[in-house]
């Protein structure tokens, strides 16, 4: 049974099923449309239990998931979402131990979720050039508690990365495209590439630029997540749906020896036509 | 720089982007449409770099990533597909050291992924009734090199789990609504529930049955996966996409105290409803 | 060249994409954010042309289309779509000539456009319960010119329809599958059969239905239309789309003779079970 | 009651699902995989009935819809489908008396589609430079009985169209930017235009190029149609979608007097940005 501890967070949702994120603080109050609840009463308290407003309305209190995080974290720009996430996470093949470079920043949401997938033993290098975006996500990966997980640069991408034979590498800037260089001093030889970008022009300008270099096994794609009324006698979708984010672009760095047969001067003939 | 070793298992990629899976072993020679490779000129040289074969096509030799191992796995059953695991992944909040519950075992996509995400000081709990599925899982497992985070149990899951207190527990079986009880003795108070059924119908009895239980945070929902053709100055969705693998549920287990107010009892208040 | 008439309904479309749906009448003025436009700069004026508000904003006058029309209908409840419209009128066969019934009438929407297409010679025979609906969607009606196209009924359909031997029929009402045996009557052999329902577990009744009955090439689908920012340099689909609307299911009655041989009885034997 | 006539086409279904569509001709013998059927025994005999092969197993035979004619259609190159043509319909307000220009032809999907709903009084214009193409889309016209309601030129369009004040004008065809002049000419002021590329490239190119002339209204989308197994008891998707057949482009011609203030110059002013 785990034990809610001062300044943990933790997730309360109440019966008529609104989702509030805070911070446990002695002798705090928490306030909502159905009543408060004295952080006292939960701090050393069991999590995952009901527990009552003043104004005895039942609320459930919970660990947050990583997920929880994500969909709660504060915002200054345009997030990666929970379902890009998952899909960066099995493509640039993340996991304990891993070494992670990635750029921009932003709010730090794919920085969250890179940070909490790598540990322990692995790092994440985040770059971002304008401060107050890192002031925010500086904050969100605080408040996550992943500090030690996380080394933030504030830097001008075109000047390159600090580390070297990194795992995998995520540019969500506006020109990925530009940075393919920077990109591939840094990865080693076969590490994961990924981008996300917004338009179906910025695809096209990114999968040019890849083509030019020395990346294969490339593929675009994009998810999309479907929801559903939680009503067992009246399943339906749900009407309004999120109709796009963006579109995923992965890749492998290779190295084409120099000393190799002509063959290898043709990069594209390593690119990878997806059936 | 990675060097290949012997028994690894490395990904070739041809030049016209065929994929194959193969475990490095000495003296072996690889056969394809596009000429032989000797196992020997891969083993204890470098990864992510051009090989040509005997007949100077190149391939591209590469570390592969779950999400490769995951589509190259040995399948006897349907499995669950990476577009479902990565969310799958971030609603049960699996990472290092969590203990997870899985039923059925099936092939073992799911497995593998639960046991690469655990690491290092998790484990996975995998049930199977029937032998033939739990031997290609076991197969699969051993292949991936995940043995040490896999505890495999033949076992028809209406006698229950062996695991108390788990943190995750995940149902892709038929009938997920006969294992509730089952499923809310093994897992901790505010552990993450899921499963996957592939009809509405089945989605219907769960949600019943689930309102019938402390569980709450329920949601239903699909990820639907669109690949392009990844071709710069031709960029369109393939033609044909996955149309339906499975509806994903998930919810969280709590404990409705005994000593509660008459508001405890109906358990279905704190269902959420999602907006 | 065409010319605007009096009591005609035009299109306008401001610069910045508004779009205002009005009834021309000699005398009056129109109001908007940029600006007035007398109606009678526009009447007995060629259409399909820029013409200014007084404030100098260009605007272009445009006889509306039947999506423009369905999409700026008056309306007192959940309208069928023209994503869903097209799809219906292929599949019910709908076209010059053609006697359709229709039930529920609701703001009358599918009322417009099965009226719009059975011209000349077509009649619509559109069924509600509800006076205040019928008396929207007469409105409706009487508003595109459709008049002379549809009969409309106030009747509780359990007591059947007035028309026979009609050649489609469309339910968009809750629990369709209580009046196959009047759709049945109603219907010609051969007859095409639709329904819209927005829950998964109305389709399961639906169907159940159906297969009870002489009716055949039974199909569910759903449309989904996603709509992109036409903007040549910055091409992306829209954040937000339309998760749902209803599922779509199809079927042709058909007669099973009397003094058939015994297969004859198996009226499932002729279901249809789509690949 | 409809009989079925000589020379009429009609549709099979037998009763494992299997569609047929053939032509009635006396004397002549339909062979399946359930048994034979003599069209002797369906000339002058009702529609929309069940009949039996003399193996005794049942088939229905049906009239068939615009829907059935246009999934049976002869092809010789790619079709635009019934899930596009819906929507053209509604957008390009086609119905009974309209004048329509369609280029190119194709295998004469889309040309069906349109004589069938402009009928009676409309005519579809219809030009193709390629002959083997303009023979097969012919012969799918006659076999649909359409023939008065089609004119087919066989022409490189960028000598233009023959017509003028037509009602619409819609492209499928590869560069459709280059013909926008064409278009201009052909199309009544107000006129509907249409176009259909697969290529987010081809978007991006006529967008732009729309952009540099009088069209307005201009809107891109695309259509999803997802089928489901229409078992009650079972009811999901299907396991396979179509994910991508092409992007719709439609806009209105307008006319910019030559007379007008300085702001009419500015075409671009009334390009409309969808919200």
């Amino acid at each position: 049974m785990k034990l809610a501890q001062e300044n943990q967070r933790v997730l309360l949702i109440s019966s008529d099923g609104k989702r509030f994120l805070l911070r446990l603080r002695a002798g705090e109050r928490f306030h909502t449309h159905k009543g408060t609840i004295d952080h006292d009463d939960l701090i050393d308290k069991p999590l995952g239990r009901q527990v009552f407003s003043h104004l005895q309305h039942p609320f459930v209190v919970l660990e947050p998931s990583i997920h929880d995080l994500l969909m709660h974290l504060r915002r200054v720009s345009q997030i990666i979402y929970p379902k890009e996430i998952g899909q960066i996470l099995l493509r640039l093949d993340i996991c304990s131990g891993k070494r992670v470079i990635e750029a921009g920043t932003g709010s730090g949401a794919l920085t969250t979720a890179l940070a909490y997938f790598v540990r322990p033993g692995g790092m994440v290098y985040s770059y971002e050039a304008r401060e107050d975006m890192l002031r925010v996500a500086r904050k969100n990966i605080r408040n996550a508690g992943l500090d030690d997980y996380v080394k933030f640069t504030q830097r001008d991408i075109r000047q390159g990365f600090d580390e070297r034979e990194v795992d995998a590498l995520f540019l969500d800037v506006r020109e990925p495209w530009l940075y393919l260089e920077q990109a591939s001093q840094a990865l080693a030889d076969g590490g994961f590439f990924g981008a996300l970008v917004p338009t179906t022009n910025q695809v096209s300008a990114l999968l040019a630029a890849l083509k030019e270099r020395p990346f294969v096994a490339i593929e675009v794609l994009e998810i999309l997540l479907r929801k559903y009324k939680p009503v067992a006698e009246r399943l339906r979708p749900q009407d309004q749906m999120v109709g796009h984010t963006g579109f995923l672009i992965f890749a492998r760095k290779v190295s084409l020896e120099p000393s190799a047969s002509p063959a290898v001067g043709e990069a594209s003939a390593c690119q990878e036509e997806t059936p």
